[in-house]
């Protein structure tokens, strides 16, 4: 990770206040069975979310620097590591819904002691110390809204493996029609790409670095509901001309016939939402997608996905490299972003960029050129996954306000469904990068 | 099932409320959390456990005997019923870990509600009515019985799977010193096996008939851990010729070593207890032994385990038809039974015959000859379980008293190993009935 | 307290299970916020009456006799000791609601581990200290079932306060029309009263002892909710004629217009039960009013309130020494036992003696001639209580099944109205004993 | 209230979230049983804390301006209505700690709701709408930071009463040398005293008005343990003379001898915090004194309390109107202030003013000439708490961040000691306001 940003103590503090409160609210209407459940080997259960980023903080700040550092409980260190092989062996994934002990309130013990060492580290550090620690500490901000983004998609999934259809929270949208799809025509040439410097970014995003790109174009939305209705009626799960190969034998293995949440009843194609379960929205943006299902229907449409520096260039030229005014919301995941109409010079701008759907892109995940992960065992943060997984790009609805911009890499494997991915189609130019 | 028992609304009101005041104590060490995991498909959660065995009442005697029978929730009706086809489509088994909601205080206003409405309906029947109705409430009595002994199983598997190692109650035993081994001799001839009447059976344990046994002979103790030891160290998990082809093959593909519970810590063999994690103990019976490795060790020992009719004849005539008294205790898992002393005549008695671990036969789970089923979905209660399963004998520490009878046939697969089962050898006879 | 009972291990350990049981059942659909609150002085928190009788296990018992006895929590023992000075400190009464810590489920571990221990004790035991042990440990049986009884009453009040009317189980009775009332005669004499030996007794049923009665007469049934409607419609809390002196500056002060759990609603009387807030129904008996308002609806009756010597002396003489058969039932608190047509010779026997209410006496309760209190601190147990309290007979729908007997002797404060008490009217004779 | 702050729905948006998941925050090392508890009159359960503040946004915004508004529960209207007499009937304040349900974490499920609802509200307002409700919103803010302050102390206050001595979080600090008390000496004259414009203001700071100030000076830090030791060494609560009249009789019926949380033990004088049980800090700011012993204390110490307005004008010409960065600390309730050395040119300034504790003043909590609350139910915000009550200034360590400033009008009882209350010398001028 990076950043140029210069911490005062009070500002360190306020902001460590605020990621880590807001990790706790979004738990707050789950009962301590809905936090200790893991639906399946993707998912974590709440309370395991909530502990892990604390222990981030017990491990690459606490641990390090507090004076007389003793860890909270020795076994939580081996329970709430996730993948830090420097750190020890660790607990293992799909066993995470085993532990039903520390319960929820005993998590919240942990976070309570934790945050208090913090804040006494955080107020007392010289500011050379400071200096130096400020970006691991800033690190774990990012890191715990990545699994406030997770903790939603996770019990989102949690919550539909149950027949009494309980509601996370809130209420369902109002239905809404569809915007005309317009396209935003993109020059190209040779473009930089990467985190430029100014404010935190992962690792990932470095180096910035220069690509050459064909003149293309993007779609100005998100593909909705109601389109991929009509690819579904017109045999879209049914035709293995559409699908790459391994896509289409997950099809046929785990017999995909519609988005992850969506089920058909007496004819109606309901979908499962953290608001309840509700007849598909046609006007809203298609969601729970895998990689497969977007490149399928990209072929079917004629089009295809953009690579993820299509995307990025696209969406700084448009002016939205900064996500903070536009980011999703608080589990709201049919959230809808009223499209500005085109300017007033006819030119369309991209829609729906950050708080509605991760969007899959046509690149693998793999280093920048020049990458090199960071010493030590935080330097495993990001660069371990560089294999098997594609790029999403954007944002969606559950990822929290300020975590989102325009270099943001996400990945997730070719067939994951459970996180709010969507498609925005391409045209013209070179496709690239497909895996 | 059957039984010749004829009750009064009295006795039987307090027969409910003793069964039912069980289940909600063996619950009560448990938080929510504990309650609701499913740590492998074999398993089901405690709260699961409490609602099923409420949901049998609700749905065999309630819906069909209540005046304006209403069930308290509709879709507890599928999320509760476990394998009665009859009744309709059924909630995976493997799926139960998810159910969150309802959550254990809500499976215990359930079980409040079915309780009230239960004694409204026992004490306000006709004597008539009642004598038909009594015996599925027996059922439902020994339903939940077997329901009360898989919750602690099943706990016991829950809790050994979190490393901060929870007690589920109590203290361990002292170690003790195992008895030297005697053998009971038993002539054999045509005897007759199954239940007799008088008193409550399941419809497996019936019809009550003839077979024909060759002499043989029983150890009068189960094998111990300290056996069981000399049994590794002899390469028993290492040398496929002990071993039936398929446990062989289990043996290898789940890397089995040592029983269920047992894991090795510098140089020294620890268990898993609902007491907590200790050194075994030599003296004990061993347990959480699979069908395949307790025939390999009775290989081993140049022995063999006993058919279900041998086990049963020399039970019954060694006096020990009625269980009432000998049953287990509540999770104590390493009960041990004192041995008595070989009678002043020098014969020797069977030891440990319901108390400690089931016992492994050489039996496989088939009807006995002229078995039918009851009519009715409360016929599936057994029948349909009648393939792939080996009978086991007896009874264990977390049998509940009143439960274990001479005739009572438990059943597992070959290579379960979550239930407390253990090996009595047998010798001479013919050995029979191996699957 | 006496027994003349000798008990064997088995049964020993099967009654504690039994006993212990019936507590965690009645507790089983209370959350953890239900069971930590104390509405009122006179009420105990659900999780403090549940940890309160395994202290006095865990005191009388275990410390006395357990090798190597150390209590499960040093605290416990203050915070659970509920009146005896004898053992030392105790926390204030008033203030057992303001324990949060241990929690429902901590309490849960504790029964969990005081139960793990008494069962190794009670099996262990060599007979002749077994015999000494028995009499105390039987006396835990029924101080538990005390409280089984308190806790039903004191969550009935818990739950009353909360405007969202929660229900604790089951459902209301159906309305139903009174019998008319009738006279059972009794001729009295030089009877015997007191507890004859054979089987449990509190110390304060004893010693037996002889008492002259003159020629009286006692209804056959409890005073009716419907009967009491009348009293009220004859201005019955207005007229200071009718009361005690006492009892009238209690109706002033505490604004008493209705039994403790009626409230008028649009003219209509409802009344709060652990079912739910329904119309009063005319035909059960009228519970939850206090020894003034019992003796000043006798007043205006032309009548008068039984002493405990015509009570029990009337209950014996018709048969109904022994209560089993016809104890309450659990959280039933409207139960209405039919009433048996009067003898075809006439004469009438008496009802709802020991399943509905308890029944004030107009005797105080004081010891009885030749009275002498156990040694040590078990000695506390009743004598302590024997000032200002008033006798109450019988049993209420919440006692616990063999719990109740005709030598019982209850005692409350003249003003309590959260038991559920409620008046069976005496005539002739002699009023006696009048506090 | 008062606020000049124009707000865009982002910034109200993220503004709503960061104070609505810092209550979260707070409540999430308490189990559900320490949520419920009143310990005292003055004390609210957690939980309800957490539903009242919501209900403050469900009633005066969503209410007004939700098109189909419906309230979540109706019956929650009732029970979370503080104090808002034109709102409708209130749940009696002392009967708070009954409300067993709604759960914790039903609570949680009722702010979730409410949280959704007011996030579609405020994006979807239409400009001058939202200007209009903006300011409502931002005293849902304030009110809702108020109730943090009290969430804590309030818990503080449970936890206190029970014996097991449970921690809230964190850890306590070490001990610290007390720094020699200095004087800030003020000129005085006609100042100006009320809030000004520019940011939120409570009613009741409002208006801004003149008043006279003879030169006087206040010590440049609060008193402190050890000080307080030597008023108690000296006799201070048993010397009738120093006292005003009621607080006398105060210290008599309640026994006062120390401050509000200390208890002797050997010799030793501890004090309870959120962070456990430790021996006094004799260097930190005493905490937890009535304004009863404040009073005294200056009097014995040969000083007085500074009126409100001395206060106020000594800390804003000390350059700490804006109090957002030194606020206090989640649950530090012994934070330690470093202090400043004196400027260089050997001028003292003022020490501790917002983060340690509130401090005691001379003036009664009266209206400021010229103030007229608001019209509707909201207008009850301050105004009906204008007698019997004395102003406290600055801030506690408990207080949220961005909550305190220089204007801020605190207020409680004379003999209230359950709050952070310590106390700030002054002398000279003229002691005013005393009532």
């Amino acid at each position: 990770m990076t950043t140029t940003t210069t911490w005062d103590p009070t500002t360190l503090t306020s902001r460590y206040d605020a990621v880590r409160s807001h990790t706790e609210r979004l738990a707050s209407p789950l009962s301590p069975e809905d936090q200790t459940v893991q639906s399946m080997p993707d998912v974590s259960p709440t309370k395991w979310h909530r502990a892990h980023v604390t222990w981030f903080f017990e491990t690459f700040v606490l641990s390090e620097h507090e004076p007389g550092f003793a860890p909270f409980q020795d076994q939580y260190w081996f329970l709430f590591n996730s993948y830090y092989e420097g750190i020890g062996p660790r607990y293992a994934r799909p066993d995470r819904g085993l532990v039903t002990r520390p319960g929820a309130h005993e998590v919240g013990d942990y976070r309570g002691n934790v945050d208090e060492r913090m804040r006494d580290l955080m107020t007392t550090l010289d500011e050379g110390t400071l200096d130096k620690l400020a970006a691991t500490i800033e690190l774990g901000f990012h890191h715990e809204q990545q699994h406030q983004e997770l903790l939603l998609m996770d019990i989102k999934h949690v919550l539909s493996r149950n027949p009494l259809q309980p509601v996370y929270a809130g209420r369902p949208r109002a239905s809404c029609e569809p915007d005309a799809m317009g396209w935003v025509d993109v020059e190209g040439g040779l473009v930089e790409v990467g985190h430029e410097g100014g404010g935190f970014s992962f690792d990932n995003e470095l180096p910035r670095h220069r690509q050459w790109l064909e003149p293309y174009r993007l779609a100005d939305r998100l593909v909705t509901n109601g389109e991929w209705l009509e690819f579904m009626r017109d045999g879209g799960y049914a035709r293995p001309d559409l699908w790459l190969s391994d896509g289409w034998a997950t099809v046929r293995a785990e017999d995909w016939d519609a988005p992850f949440y969506w089920t058909e009843h007496d004819g109606v194609w309901l979908e499962h939402t953290l608001h309840g379960t509700f007849p598909v929205n046609p006007g809203l943006p298609v969601s729970h997608v895998s990689f497969y299902e977007a490149e399928a229907y990209a072929t079917w449409a004629g089009k295809r996905l953009p690579s993820e520096a299509e995307w990025e260039h696209a969406v700084v030229q448009d002016g939205q490299a900064g996500a903070e005014a536009t980011a999703g919301n608080l589990a709201d995941d049919e959230s809808y972003h009223p499209s500005p109409a085109p300017d007033h010079d006819g030119k369309h701008r991209l829609r729906q960029v950050y708080g509605d759907c991760w969007e899959w892109t046509s690149s693998a995940y793999h280093p920048y050129p020049g990458f090199h992960p960071p010493e030590g065992a935080i330097g495993e943060y990001n660069g371990k996954f560089m294999s098997n997984q594609m790029v999403l790009r954007g944002g969606c609805a559950l990822t929290p306000a300020g975590h989102a911009r325009a270099t943001y890499r996400n990945f997730f494997p070719h067939r994951s469904r459970w996180a709010l991915s969507g498609v925005r189609l391409a045209d013209g130019g070179v496709a690239r990068d497909l895996t």
